[in-house]
């Protein structure tokens, strides 16, 4: 950490706080924000000074590269609230250093840690008071960049915002989902950006997820250019569980590296579960599905941790997942697990969790 | 068109226009603008009033969806003047069309003939002194919509902002570009929104063309999954000549379907060219370079109407194409015929442009 960026940090508080109005209980994910906001102009090749400051709406020339040519990266994180009101967040560096991986594949400047982590230090020190305690209740963290000079030229930008926006997020059951296998529509392409969290990877899964959800689905379940390995849910990463074991593609240029699904891996492993890192094939959960081996399928990402999927579609055939007791759920247990140890409820053996 | 729609558009003129301060000989493509904007938001599940008012900032939310999850489209256009001072369109149609197929694609709303072309007509009306005569002079036209919802959740917006801008536009000669044919990185998916005009197929772009860049070439040449067959050259679509044979890729949901390139196809078959339309092998292009038939490639895109190529690298590999005379050159001659259309120097046999 670089002390002299942060101690040059222009700080301006809002005059009246909002949060006595803010109804935490009724929240709905990711709608509303906190009273303050993170932001830090890249110019000239260089990032400038940071700034914590009223949240408020962003200007910007209607010919800003970030409207036409999509150079937009974003990432989700948490922050939790133990009893003792120390605030916690959950490996932000996986989160730094994924940032800059999108930034470089998006043709975008890196950010330092000073500013990426230090700065969201002193913003979420700035707003203590929005981080509720209790099980599940956390603070949804969204740092950003986008591209912003002006000018609609089809060539990278030389100018950028990096801006964090804090969201009181509660403790939800999503409940079951159900979820159709792609079978014609990508989310990513061989050698494209899927692996980076880049706001262009969001627009082109929209329509393709609305078709899905005419046909009574909440979720796509993305596969390979061929259509035959699974590769994502949604807009998480995806999780099968065949007999005892439990498989997960790798991770690849098409496939995002999502911190839960890395937490999960481990976390699984040191309860000893027996966990594969391999593609999976359609055919291989199609026939599981079938002779009643496959035992659980679930999603896992910051914002629902562990979301479980009931059944699935493939080429217009539904296939029911059997019905399980809570305590014999891997999906389940690893959501208990490691929401615990975000709330530090529970020991944290890896050290993942970063005091504030 | 809907008269009512145009009847009830909303006109704010600048105080004072800056035209006689710009400098219409040395502007740089898409830098510059003319003093008025059209814009026009969509809310409530409906296209609201349409807008002429003074060039001038969006100011959005830092939570509205375009800049987490890319909902974002444009269009590409150009108008021209003729001696007699007419103002002529070059089909905008096939731009509106274009428009609405890449805003269900990103799960956006359409918007109808009314709005888009018959608001773009009154603008140009308004921005008439910034239209240029002469062979190559244009006014460059940006439609573009984006998504303005705030709240980080990652689901279609509900709330867009459509806007025109112009900008005035130099006739220019880039020279020939050496292009890099791409063996790893990709443009598109297969089931994704490469045939789309939006903004998320363009990021993907800037750091693979960097690296081309890097290693001495203008831009890349897009294949497929499997980098076997030619695709795209940079933003363009791209055209083979091999002896006195043009070949031209198929539009497919990789491929973006341009005005220019149709338009090309057309123009050169009342020539009485030979062109096939039918997906090219790399295999067939380094072939060709080695036995010496390959005589052109050139791009084709409304920016710059045709780039020539003068040579290509594959795999590190590099082919330089032969000098040919400008009178042989089907690129020349092309660009040559189109552009004498387009500015109305020649007859128009095929009713492509279209009078304000």
């Amino acid at each position: 950490m670089d002390s002299n960026i942060l101690n040059n940090l222009k700080l301006t508080k809002v005059a009246a706080s909002k949060i006595d109005t803010f109804d935490f209980e009724n929240v709905k994910f990711g709608e509303k924000f906190t009273d303050h906001m993170l932001v830090c102009e890249y110019k000239n090749g260089e990032w400038g000074t940071l700034e914590i400051k009223p949240y408020a709406p962003i200007t910007l020339d209607p010919s800003a590269r970030v409207f036409h040519y999509g150079q937009a990266i974003f990432e989700g994180m948490k922050a939790y609230k133990e009893e003792n009101n120390d605030i916690w967040m959950f490996r932000p560096d996986q989160n730094f250093e994924r940032f800059n991986k999108s930034a470089i594949r998006l043709a975008m400047p890196a950010i330092d840690e000073t500013r990426f982590i230090g700065g969201l230090k002193e913003l979420i020190k700035v707003e203590k008071e929005w981080v509720r305690k209790g099980l599940g209740n956390s603070l949804y963290i969204r740092p950003f960049m986008i591209a912003t000079e002006s000018g609609v030229i089809a060539s990278p930008s030389n100018e950028f915002l990096f801006c964090i926006l804090l969201s009181p997020a509660k403790s939800y059951y999503a409940g079951k989902i159900k979820v159709q296998i792609a079978d014609y529509y990508s989310r990513a392409a061989n050698g494209g950006i899927g692996a980076a969290k880049a706001a262009g990877n969001y627009s082109a899964q929209f329509y393709p997820t609305k078709l899905a959800q005419e046909a009574g689905f909440n979720q796509v379940i993305w596969t390979d250019s061929n259509h035959t390995h699974l590769e994502e849910a949604g807009t998480m990463n995806v999780f099968f569980r065949i007999n005892d074991t439990l498989f997960t593609a790798p991770t690849s240029d098409r496939i995002l590296d999502g911190v839960t699904r890395k937490s999960l891996i481990q976390l699984g492993e040191s309860l000893g579960y027996d966990i594969k890192i391999e593609s999976v094939q359609v055919d291989t959960i199609l026939n599981a599905a079938k002779n009643g081996t496959l035992k659980e399928i679930f999603g896992a990402g910051t914002a629902a941790v562990v979301n479980q999927i009931e059944g699935f579609s493939y080429k217009d055939q539904y296939y029911q997942l059997p019905e399980m007791a809570d305590e014999e759920s891997y999906a389940l247990q690893l959501k208990n697990a490691l929401t615990k140890l975000q709330n530090k409820l529970a020991d944290d053996p890896f050290n993942w969790t970063v005091k504030i």
